[in-house]
């Protein structure tokens, strides 16, 4: 890859790379499109990462589809799949990790330990591999794409970032391999989460400002489905991370569920500066 | 400096970096020669990062003396010299630091906590600034060189590495910024440093395998030398930096003292690789 890199660079290309963990769905191949008009070429890689996982969770049996993989990315014009194995990036001496203090403690942080600086890790080494000038990460992981971001200023990476909307299934899920997990009754269980969110956007976009009586109406939505279990529903500024207690502008709710043994997350923009979209399509 | 590398590269211009904290002596130069004909362009940054201080150290009163050091550079060939300031280095939000596990802990890593992170954390940062394609660093600190390797290595830098050797005084003294803290009568009691480096080389040389007859003889030697403390003395793997019991391969000796205040390093490989020239030369 490396090598393939350094040619292109050399001929004066300008190169994009999206980071995935493959078992794709149309929220990845929305990133790649959104570097269609930034690129000369495009990459993707297919990387499920060891150490993002804490050592309870899913590495094992994380939803894998190399060969069908391959087919979606070239269908999206993808150039260069770089799909490298475990023991390539991660050789028996491996010792040197990138740490993000703040930004890695709130949220999904509190609960997998470990989790960010194993994608801030990856993400760096990937950045470095295929010398990408620019990259494309979704903002169904929010605090991933804040993190990263950070990295990026902290380390002056000379890679640009483009970061793509959440893309949901037709009763408004956020696309996420894990929803491969799902049976089909926890599936329908499964779409309190969007409309807990939606219930969220319009109480903030009504102008209620206090984010305890928003998270209490996604508590209410959400509990309303007994075979959910709530990890976190925080308000969050959504430069900071940091708790607010007043919904008045860069307000980000997000929400980390059980359903089963699967976890979903999902988030949006809530007050003035919020999205303005509906989270579930008017009819669904 | 990242739009002027932008610039060079673009012109296909090979960079090489020596980053140094100033206040510049022969050693500093020798690196600078390294990369005469390894590069296109030859940049060195100043900059005594404050983050690779514990708190307790001298980082405050750190020599600099900017002026007498843009000059040596010029005359050693330097084209760039990148001198940034604090506050742009590290802005009020900087959160994301370089971690190396293993190699950090041992020898100066157990005295100066956080010492290699704040190292590894600016050292890739002007990685990142200068697109450097080759780097210069001193054999003198030779943990930090180990864990520069490490890291280029861990994080997949697109970085050739190149590695002096110590320059050392006539009487052997390793050269260092802050051999310019030590009094007239401090800098004479530093010469046990060098004399106790070249008795272990001689030992080990003449077939003394023992780890621990080294290190006796080291201690007599520096012991003679009453205002001298001794922080470590050590014997590892030249790659590792483990302990070894017995010298016979990949074996270097590295030792801390303190004279006054000055905290002084030295190292050297002994034993059947180990180095074959004096430390201190014939009929000093």
């Amino acid at each position: 890859m490396a090598t393939r890199a350094d040619e292109l660079k050399k001929a004066g290309k300008r190169l994009g790379l999206t980071p995935t963990m493959g078992y794709l769905h149309a929220g990845h191949i929305s990133l790649v499109g959104l570097l269609n008009d930034k690129c000369d070429v495009k990459i993707a890689s297919i990387f499920v990462n060891p150490i993002q996982f804490t050592p309870a969770e899913d590495f094992n049996r994380y939803p894998r589809n190399e060969v069908s993989d391959l087919k979606f990315l070239e269908a999206a014009g993808v150039e260069i799949a770089y799909c490298p194995d475990v023991a390539s990036i991660y050789p028996p001496d491996f010792q040197t990790y990138v740490e993000i203090e703040t930004l890695s403690q709130p949220l999904c942080g509190r609960f997998r330990p470990g989790h960010f600086r194993g994608v801030a890790t990856v993400v760096l080494k990937f950045f470095h591999v295929t010398r990408c000038d620019i990259a494309a990460f979704g903002l169904k992981d929010f605090q991933q794409a804040m993190l990263i971001r950070r990295m990026v200023q902290d380390f002056d990476l000379p890679v640009e970032l483009i970061f793509g909307p959440t893309v949901r299934e037709k009763d408004g899920l956020a696309m996420s391999s894990r929803n491969s997990y799902l049976s089909e009754i926890e599936r329908k269980s499964a779409r309190a989460l969007p409309k807990a969110l939606e219930a969220a956007r319009k109480l903030a976009a009504a102008g209620e400002k206090r984010a305890g009586r928003i998270v209490g109406e996604v508590r209410k939505v959400l509990e309303a489905q007994p075979s959910l279990v709530i990890q976190y529903i925080e308000i969050v500024d959504s430069l900071t991370l940091q708790p607010i207690e007043k919904v008045l502008n860069r307000a980000q709710l997000a929400v980390a569920i059980f359903v089963g043994k699967t976890r979903l997350i999902d988030n949006v923009a809530i007050g003035p500066e919020g999205d303005t979209n509906p989270i579930i399509p008017e009819g669904e």
